[in-house]
């Protein structure tokens, strides 16, 4: 017979999963003999079995509840439902990892029209007897039977009112006995049906409340926010009630071992005397600082000191605590390793090992990669965030903060930076190479249209601008320089803010705080780097960022994504050229202007990479998206182009694509136009031939996108060789240079083997080989995505963390067959679950050796890869 | 050592792969002691060890050459370039399989200016060694040096004029002897250097033709369409020169031991008299049929009947033969199995088999599946398309011949037919839903726009009628009721023609002759159904389609579209009240129109089919693909559906994809509108019940398309289980219904393990899988397919064979872990693979239990079936 309830004194800390990370931890404090008032758990397995059954909690489940309860009331010494002297209990949820957004705490479960006067007997407290059985009604009422809480709030102001009072504790027993019978009116009133005086009734219905609140939408949306399996369920934990509320020898409170804010080596938190654990979080009485209870209680506080430093000890860790005092002793009802800011999180980490408490890699493992997102990004001031109103939400496609003044255009946001130095917002449809130098000098990014791979939404991320895409409800009029939504008119020079992290835009200036790197920061990635195995490349297209990926750690660049470099407003006119050149003398031509400008970008790419390794990828994207789509753009093409408007027309249409990621791209326009390849390469050599003139050692890694078939390959890397030997040979120097693929066809992982014979490197482009292994195109998948989250097919967003039993299976076996045929073979990941730790995790554990990821997530992959070996070591 | 060069009294019929098929039946016939005129076969691997060399033949090779040259000499009692006796030889290509566009023979080599001297001392027949030496000449120019044949029959035409003669025979030999001064002229002035008088140089440089030959465009495409590996490479026949232009009694001819048109039992060819080879080919003169020898020289007639019989008895099967007569001497140069008419395929494997030369099985692999689709559609009289002009080439969209009047629209293709009975070609644009009745008039349709998997490709295949589609040249002006190609203008009425197997179109009325179904092909296809392992079913999309496939031989449904069903005329704005419905009552309202309309399609199918299975494969494509583009359209859609332009315009742009071919289709369309999978899950259910009731045993399989994850098959399953389980119970019967998924998502077949555990059936969607494993879309694909084929990088198309390597390797993988979970689960292939021979070989070999295909191809599927299962027997 499956175990399904567990007595604290019967569990411990290791049994997190069984008992949910608060259940473990009373627990855990049982064990060590602190004063916990007394309870049992209810397993995730109970939950699970709660949806196995469709959400009925078996008999069997109910008999082991039944004899715990028996246990924990003779501890007690009381009874459930005893008129005289009732036990009491709480019931709080406790999953294996924190929730919110789950069930809240009921308090004083129990108390029925009879308890409460035996309560009242027996405390010879009315007061608080009535108090608290109001209390259990509205919470009973609010979590349990989902009836709004406003109902009974109402009620209470209205006896405030009535009674000329401000705060509840100036009502006497007599109110709160009125009170109690206005709010089990209202209750049946509502419901349909009286209060439950039951106290097992009470007691089945709120267990069964906390089950059904882990499959709510709001724990479900945090769930796959958090990458948190549906399948682990939720603990329910009763425990006996003790009363912060029995009076001023009485109170509750909350506290830290460790400041959460900034890490500093103090008791922090703070108390409220005659009060119940909401009274402390709700702000309407003002709770006092945790050090003031040494004078007002000098005993009990040293005691609190005590019980704080010995939990810290034994979990090795700053820990979050509740406690409560009843009528003058201390009672412990929670600890768990307390949240912290990223600042905090490094300090703590550090101190730790200084303080012997912690080896240091127990300490990297302390701190959550994602986490450092914040340190690296500006923030907005959370007082300041406070009165901000939210107008829309877009998606986040580039984290951080931003506030600053509405601009329309590039050129627009430019001069009103240069004019006054007050932050732009750049609020644009979309964005297009054009507004490169406007998104610059931008404090953030807007746009109506595009997805988390449009222009915007790249170059943000590139650059570590912060970018709010695709918000569908904004309506830009470029013209009369404004934008609507939703009503709301917004014009030239009006303050907005972004959060790039939630796609959130406010209507107002919101105050920011800038990435703050302490030292702490470098020394906790110092130890990273001294345990991972992985190493970390940035992807980056030009010298700008290159430069932040190697202030960031990066070891070398691995996808630089030439097409980029094209965009470019000197540039894009030569491009066009190319493109729409009729034969192989022409588009040669037009390639040689862009020669000494791509050769420039990788001597400038070559110079701040400082002798890392740079891995250029050829010419990727479909020639369509060089080419304007407006007909008055296309005329001023014609023009500038010396072509008539129906010629420049026809070559545009003839370049349509019904499926332009499935294409004319990546290693088919090679094949197609060989001498783009060429002039690719005579840049990646001649940058390289002189850069080493100068004294460095650059090895340029050529990568070849989209390759499905071993001949594709072949086929260009001839033309690589060819280009490179003789320009090398030319030269009189010794150069190495490597040719390689990306995977990121499903063909191209299903044949490493045969690919691996020409390709000296891969690097997985998990990108598109997450788009084709699932047959989904990223911009359109967000039409479907939500509906997939909702109906549970899917966990989460599979561009976010690599899909390890589809994409993950391609990839391994891609490993595996690329091995056998070239066992040293370079293994990379230049998609953007490189900055992802989870993904990260995964790469390490299929024996990659390296990630690459944008300049501004390289310090999260080099974290998440310390984690990945410790945790896994190679 | 290799051994590169074999006599041919050193080989054997069976080393085709080594000698090729010329070069291995000199060899053969040498051993049964038949008069061929001896020499070697230089092999194959010396064709590749060429190439691999960088197109040098190896002096290895070389010195095996000379050797085999030395033997061959004794044999003859002549010696190379001897000036009085010169040893003469031809020069063949001969490859694995018959290859037109490669190299053609090289007759008389070894002459020069000495020893043409010697021979026409020797023969007493200066004319003959003066002719024998300017034919030499020229071909050599040809065929070893390409140099234009025109140049010399400009002088030989002249020099015709000069004597006032017609025939080439009418010039003497000084005439001769100048012309050959003209030709060496003529030669080294267009070469730049003096023909070659060395006979071994000559050898050499032919031998070097042939193998570069072997890489000529020509071939190239010959290969691709018959999917002939490039890396089987060309054998080299050198052979002593026998001569049929040495006067009356000597002659040459060619002779099949069947007719290859019809397959009667006669000896049939033609020969002619003093002549050469390529004088019997070139048409001048009129050869005699073969049965005039019998009177010209009865014994030399016998002796070739004799040789004949024995050498078809040999082969067991009808021989094509080359002969030739030297000085009433016979000579054979050539035996090989004969290519023939379908017709007379199917005649002559009846026919050995009835003559107990052959046992049913090796009679159904005499026969080529492919080369029944000339029976099953219309084709091109051979005479009437002597004299017709091509005027531009599209896609071989759909197979057969059509010819007729040109229509621009649906309704006048219906009128112009109704009113003279007169054919009609439907030439549009690109067809939508609303052209359907005009499809079904036309003889053939012709579209200017679209690929493979156009809706007139689409539908045309479906109904076996003839279609060229995406014929870029054709510009269609719908309002002035013409068309313009290159220049030329057709209008309304005018006569054109289109070949569907080929994709070219003809100015004209080309007359056609009708589908022919012998009982010949009624005996076969028994013979074959009896001897294969897979079933055979079809693609068919309403009763007309599926009695078609039933009365072709299919064995059930593989693949209904249901999607084709909603675009015709009747149903189309139910289906867009549907699209663009805002909530699910709406959707329901307009998908309760169509259920009626849905489950009398199904009766119809269940019906057609007779008790076979028939699949039903729920909505797929995106819903865009309903919707109007034009703003007339739109207009007059809003005003039928009450709604503002606006709001209409708003829900179609919404509907816009980036890339629609990974959008929201298939499975996805069900997860977020199950009510779309329960309304057909009704018409499926209530037509099954209907129809049993009637008497039939129907057992429906419904098909989820473009499932990825388990669970997403797992949602509409139980959608689709609970509603056929409620309408069973209901209706009071027993019903046996399956559920079952496509493999068309990479994913899907990583995961079939899983999939399985849901799926009851597998049926794999080979044109969508081929596109996501390859990452290319097959309507964009044909920008760079071409580049691909002519750089050698694919071998043939992947969308009409298997990519075994690739796209296999996923099915292999599904098939194999889709038997872990469900040791029986039933697998089949509905892409259109299915009715290609060699992927049906493919799905036979990993254990496929069906293929299905268009109605049309399910004859080529059961024989192609019939053919895999007698090669390798399950």
């Amino acid at each position: 017979m499956t175990k399904y309830v567990y007595l604290f004194k019967e569990g411990k800390a290791s049994m997190k999963n069984l008992l949910g990370g608060k259940g473990a931890n009373l627990a855990e404090m049982t064990s060590l003999g602190m004063p916990v008032p007394q309870g049992f758990t209810v397993t995730t397995e109970a939950c699970n079995d709660y949806y196995a059954k469709k959400k009925v909690i078996s008999p069997e489940i109910i008999a082991q509840i039944d004899e715990a309860l028996a246990v924990t009331e003779k501890a007690a010494g009381k009874k459930f439902g005893d008129p005289n002297d009732p036990f009491l209990v709480s019931v709080r949820s406790g999953a294996r990892a924190s929730m919110p957004g789950m069930m809240d705490t009921i308090l004083n479960l129990g108390l029925n029209d009879v308890s409460v006067k035996g309560l009242a007997k027996l405390t010879n407290n009315p007061r608080f007897a009535y108090d608290s059985y109001r209390r259990f009604i509205q919470m009973f009422a609010d979590v349990v039977m989902e009836i709004e809480k406003a109902n009974f709030e109402h009620l209470l102001e209205t006896m405030k009112h009535k009674k000329g009072v401000e705060l509840d504790t100036e009502l006497d027993a007599n109110d709160l006995e009125v009170l109690v019978q206005q709010f089990l009116k209202k209750y049946e009133e509502l419901k349909g049906e009286p209060f439950p005086q039951d106290p097992k009734v009470q007691l089945i219905e709120a267990i069964t409340a906390v089950f059904r609140s882990w499959d709510n939408p709001r724990a479900n949306t945090y769930r796959r926010l958090n990458n948190i399996p549906y399948e682990w369920g939720t603990a329910v934990n009763v425990q006996g009630m003790v009363f912060g509320n029995m009076g001023e020898d009485s109170g509750t409170g909350v506290a830290f071992t460790r400041n959460p804010s900034d890490g500093t080596k103090e008791l922090y938190g703070e108390y409220l005397f005659n009060a119940q654990g909401e009274d402390v979080v709700a702000g309407i009485r003002t709770p006092k600082p945790i050090s003031e209870l040494k004078s007002d209680n000098p005993k009990l506080y040293d005691q609190f000191v005590d019980i704080s430093g010995k939990l810290e000890a034994h979990y090795r860790d700053m820990q979050d605590m509740e406690f409560t005092i009843e009528r003058g002793k201390l009672y412990m009802l929670q600890t768990r390793n307390g949240k912290r800011t990223a600042q905090a999180a490094l300090k703590i980490a550090i101190d730790l090992v200084e303080e012997g408490v912690l080896t240091e890699q127990e300490a990297v493992l302390k701190v959550e990669p994602a986490q450092l997102d914040s340190l690296l990004h500006p923030q907005f001031n959370p007082e300041s965030l406070k009165s901000a109103k939210v107008i829309t939400t877009g998606l986040n496609a580039s984290p951080g903060a931003a506030t600053g003044r509405v601009a329309f255009t590039a050129d627009r946001a430019r001069e009103m930076k240069a004019k006054d130095g007050l932050p732009v917002v750049l609020v644009r449809q979309e964005t297009s190479p054009e507004d490169i130098e406007g998104m610059i000098v931008a404090s953030g990014i807007l746009t109506s249209r595009g997805g988390m791979t449009s222009h915007a939404a790249v170059v943000a991320r590139g650059m570590g601008r912060c970018c709010v895409a695709g918000a569908g409800a904004v309506h830009v009029d470029e013209k009369s320089k404004e934008f609507e939504v939703n009503g709301e008119i917004f014009k030239e020079g009006d303050w907005i803010s972004l959060d790039g992290s939630t796609g959130k835009v406010y209507g107002q200036k919101v105050e920011t705080q800038d990435a703050t790197v302490s030292g702490d920061f470098a020394k906790l990635m110092a130890w990273a780097d001294k345990y991972r195995a992985l190493d970390v490349r940035a992807n980056a297209d030009n010298p700008r960022d290159a430069k932040v990926a190697y202030n960031y750690g990066a070891q070398g660049i691995g996808l630089c994504r030439t097409e980029h470099m094209f965009f470019e407003a000197d540039r894009i006119m030569a491009v066009r050229e190319m493109i729409v050149s009729k034969t192989v003398q022409e588009r040669e031509r037009a390639l040689a202007k862009l020669l000494p400008m791509q050769r420039e970008d990788f001597i400038g790419l070559y110079k701040e990479m400082k002798g890392y390794a740079v891995t250029i990828r050829y010419l990727d994207p479909p020639l369509h998206e060089f080419v304007p789509t407006e007909k008055d753009d296309i005329e001023a093409l014609a023009k500038d182009m010396g072509l008539s408007y129906e010629e420049l027309q026809t070559t545009i249409d003839e370049l349509h694509e019904t499926n332009p990621m499935l294409g004319h791209r990546g290693v088919r326009l090679s094949i197609t136009y060989p001498e783009i390849a060429k002039m690719q390469t005579q840049a990646v050599i001649e940058a390289a031939i002189q850069v080493n003139k100068e004294g460095m050692h650059v090895v340029p890694e050529i990568m070849i996108p989209l390759v499905g078939e071993v001949k594709e390959l072949q086929y260009v890397k001839q033309v690589v060789v060819e280009t490179a030997d003789r320009i090398i040979k030319e030269a009189g120097v010794d150069l190495k240079y490597y040719v390689g693929t990306m995977i990121e066809i499903p063909r191209a992982a299903l044949l490493a083997e045969e690919i691996a014979k020409e390709a000296e490197f891969f690097s997985f482009g998990t990108n598109d080989l997450t788009q084709m292994t699932f047959g989904f195109s990223r911009d359109d998948a967000g039409k479907f995505l939500g509906d997939y989250y909702e109906k549970k097919i899917f966990a989460n967003d599979p561009f976010a963390h690599i899909d390890q039993l589809g994409v993950g299976k391609l990839m391994k076996m891609a490993v595996e067959d690329g091995k056998k045929t070239r066992p040293n073979i370079k293994l990379g990941i230049c998609g953007e679950h490189g900055g992802d730790p989870i993904s990260v995790e995964f790469c390490h554990n299929i024996g990659l050796s390296y990630v690459s990821c944008s300049p501004f997530r390289v310090p999260i992959a080099r974290l998440a890869a310390a984690h990945a070996n410790i945790k896994n070591p190679r």
